[in-house]
């Protein structure tokens, strides 16, 4: 057993005096420190569209830049800003930058000054609110400001603590977390019925166009690898899972002796934004009828939009459902990370990621004497979550709902999408390209069409707009990604950043233009197979940028 | 399926004019509001002693304060100024304040401006870096960085990128989620050699020691609930796990048929900072000889106590165990959350948590013939751990080490260790109290001796400790902890906080003393069992605190 009365511990003196070295923590140094980081950041914000946004690095670029091994001793006096340099001639032109304005691909990490700033009064406070008596105020805010957020996308109040029905939120880091805990929720109620030995017979279920984390989620919870049915999607249903497709591979499995556990159904989907039929899958899985399948809505991108009364739709049958997340890092201003999740039955969850009372003297938690009346109110989160330590995420949260209101969220959601809106229209406006799926919300697929390529063919088609892509997003100038949907490769137009402002989508359309005019010039290596009548009525109908700019209005 | 085109969402316009509300992400504004929040927490570092450590609050004193629901619009012209009123005037009476130099409860979380600064510095960047692609600096960061810190404290080369055998490091948030990763890792490679339907027959192994962390995260990866062989230690092994016990319990079980398949070894553990020996643990599990138990070591504390070479023996044989990991922001100045994993096979995680090529589209994951020579470095973090999304934690853990130095951080952990000591010599210094485990890194466990309490009985002496402890507590002038460590109840006082320094720890045990005396002192109401003469000695044998402020010097 280690001892720090062993000698060499006991005898350890500083190498060098003591006060050569920096206070860890320090009052009047931070006051000073904190400038130079908020100055550093807010410089970036000005600069950050001289960066490409995505860099042209080889890998390793880094790694050879920087020592070998960590300083012994920092090696100047003012370590701070000289490593301030550094993270601006090495780190950032390394960067994706996330946060440019001509960032589209994926979806946003939607950022703020109170996103930002709330991150640093957390890590600042540094507290580990892992109980209520951990930290009671960090706690209970937790509970405030899910609500707040719970309300303000139009949950129903089954779902949230004000509810008196026993729901509640918290605050984890992803969604992929919010899918593993309720998953294990709701596989230990099942196990406790079914038993334990029956976990290999435990089926979830969720569509070809579910985020993959889904999988990855049951797989991590110990859910058989082929006992994850991904139902396919059709293009006629707007790749929107069928409810009877569902009901069908349930009573399958059930024919089959398996035991249907979970489905995943989506609110905006990673591709193309597509919304799952949140109450025709509670119906048709029985959910809250006694079946037992846990239905968890996933509304990582999209939930945000719920904030606007005119897109609350999507989440209409959301009652019926055992739980419901969405991600504010991505489209409701909270940076990195914080994914909102709610849950009819939290009890299951304890039941699941609790732990049992041998832990609860060194945790400190409130003796159940002291759990009185407002037991509902003193909250561990550490039994609602995987880890035990946590972030004060739920202050960052009440900041950005604090300083921007619910109308400031509607907004910032309002305007990425009549952006999105007039990228569809100058797409609509080239006779070249065609929009294959409806855009939701502020997210555009598009592509290069068929004849376009290769008149008379279909074929290479995805080839020539995976070109395309790489082609735009060489250029530095805009980023977006692609998707293969209903078989068809797409580029993906995300709006959603809080510097894009109408010119940067009209100047990324303006790229993507430039880009395909060189991939579509026939070259001395190609073949020429386009004809000149093709190609004169494809100028023809190509209407001048400022045809479609009007929609900026 | 929804549409931006819907007329409702098309339609949408501000309620109020958009000049009315402040961008959400503003570079002048930052600049601002950035020293707004700077000087906010420099204020609360200088005030910090003014408030108890532990508050005192009732369940719903938040909740009754705050509005039932968000704002439609921030109230105030300057609501970040009126958000931080709030946070001192609401928030901050009701947190336990974990930076406090009177916290020696649990672990501490150790805050540092440079880690503060580092969590600000990634939220503000706020890039997503799951893989190489989606932000090349960051990624190699953490390929760096891992190294520095793996390096720092004596690792062996096999867990690093450096070692150039395949093993290296990644940053998570917490250490249950290190558990989780590698249990899994270890699951999926042991059930495609037996089969997905053997998965309840595995079996993993702690001590009664082991962070209750362990045995959550092997329920959440599907081990049965029956499946965790919780080995008990003993007094006279410092509670450390024995090697003979650990392969007895494996010996049954492969004569029962089961399959053994993890090991958690712990390098101080949570109730008094016991060292499991890494080496003859692995030896006992025919670690790296075929018998397939993954040896984990969970070093989330004391790890960090490795900067310095005079503890690294408490590491020693990590170089057979396939994993370990331990908590930066326990010990080593990177705020909350900050947890290194280093992993000796890679492969094996990212063969569990990684996902098929179907994703890659999406996520413009660099195509194969980009993944050249440097291969190696373009680590796409996404497949090591559960979420996708992932902040940037390399930045927060190198501006550490860059600002202070591996130096700098073994004057962190020493000066801690000796504060420790001191206390340890004070408290041996009275004759009521005893130190009944040998401290160990900063960590000191004691108790009143059942004389004190009760002269000639051993009953009731841990209701008496916890009553101390409880008082003690009470005062808001020192927070410690409690455990039960072979069978009897021990108070906790853990040094570890950036701002505590030796008077703090004086202090705190003159609390302790004065608590002791009000308890032990006969009252009307108890039974008067103490006998002068008992009485008298021990306050003949009690010195006054100067006697043993010396080690201090």
């Amino acid at each position: 057993m280690s001892s720090n009365s062993c000698p060499a511990a006991a005898a350890a003196t500083f190498t060098t005096p003591p006060g050569a070295h920096p206070l860890p923590l320090d009052a009047d140094a931070f006051r000073r420190q904190g400038r130079q980081v908020a100055d550093f950041i807010a410089d970036y914000y000005d600069r950050i569209e001289d960066y490409p946004v995505r860099p042209n690095v080889s890998p390793g670029f880094l790694a050879a830049q920087l020592p070998d091994a960590a300083p012994s001793w920092p090696e100047e006096p003012d370590a701070l800003a000289s490593a301030l340099r550094d993270v601006r001639d090495l780190i950032l032109p390394g960067l994706t930058h996330w946060q440019s304005p001509r960032h589209f691909a994926h979806f946003a990490a939607t950022a703020s000054n109170a996103g930002a700033l709330g991150e640093f009064l957390a890590a600042g406070l540094n507290v580990n609110p892992f109980t209520w008596a951990a930290s009671p105020a960090a706690a209970e805010l937790e509970v405030v400001v899910t609500d707040w957020l719970g309300q303000a996308l139009g949950l129903p109040e089954k779902l949230l603590f004000r509810g008196g029905s026993g729901g509640g939120g918290t605050l984890l880091g992803t969604s992929c977390e919010a899918m593993l805990c309720t998953i294990v929720a709701a596989r230990d109620q099942k196990l406790l019925k079914i038993g334990e030995d029956r976990i290999g017979d435990l089926v979830v279920y969720c569509s070809d166009q579910t985020h993959f984390s889904f999988k990855k989620a049951a797989r991590v919870a110990g859910i058989r690898r082929g006992n994850c049915r991904v139902i396919p999607t059709r293009f006629e249903d707007g790749f929107a899972l069928s409810p009877a497709a569902l009901a069908a591979a349930v009573r399958d499995d059930v024919a089959r002796g398996k035991v249907p556990l979970f489905l995943c159904a989506t609110v905006g989907t990673t591709a193309t934004g597509a919304v799952d039929p949140v109450r025709e899958l509670c119906a048709a899985v029985g959910a809250g009828h006694g079946s037992g399948v846990w239905v968890h809505v996933d509304a990582a991108y999209a939930g945000g939009a719920c904030v606007c009364p005119e897109f609350r739709h999507v989440a209409a049958g959301a009652e019926e459902a055992d739980s419901f997340s969405t991600n504010p890092h991505k489209w409701l201003l909270a940076n990195m990370d914080c994914c909102a999740l709610w849950i009819r039955r939290p009890g299951l969850l304890v039941a699941a990621l609790g732990a049992g009372e041998d832990e609860d003297a060194i945790l400190n938690k409130a003796p159940p004497a002291a759990r009185g009346m407002q037991a509902d109110l003193m909250v561990d989160y550490k039994d609602w979550q995987v880890p035990l330590s946590r972030r004060f995420r739920a202050l960052k949260l009440w900041l950005v709902l604090r300083c921007h209101g619910v109308e400031g969220l509607r907004g910032v959601v309002r305007g990425h999408v009549r952006m999105a809106a007039a990228f569809e229209a100058m797409v609509r406006a080239d006779p070249r390209f065609e929009v294959p799926v409806p855009p939701a919300f502020a997210l555009v697929c598009f592509r290069l069409r068929p004849l376009a390529a290769h008149p008379g063919s279909s074929s290479g088609i995805d080839e020539v707009n995976g070109r395309l892509l790489e082609a735009v997003n060489g250029t530095g100038r805009a980023y977006m990604s692609g998707a293969v949907v209903g078989g068809a490769y797409v580029l993906r137009c995300a709006v959603g950043n809080s510097l894009t402002e109408d010119r940067h989508v009209r100047e990324a359309w303006s790229v993507v233009q430039e880009q395909a005019d060189a991939i579509l010039a026939p070259s001395d290596d190609e073949d020429r197979c386009c004809t000149d009548q093709i190609q004169t009525e494809m100028e023809l109908q190509r209407r001048p940028l400022g045809a479609a700019a009007d929609v900026f209005a």
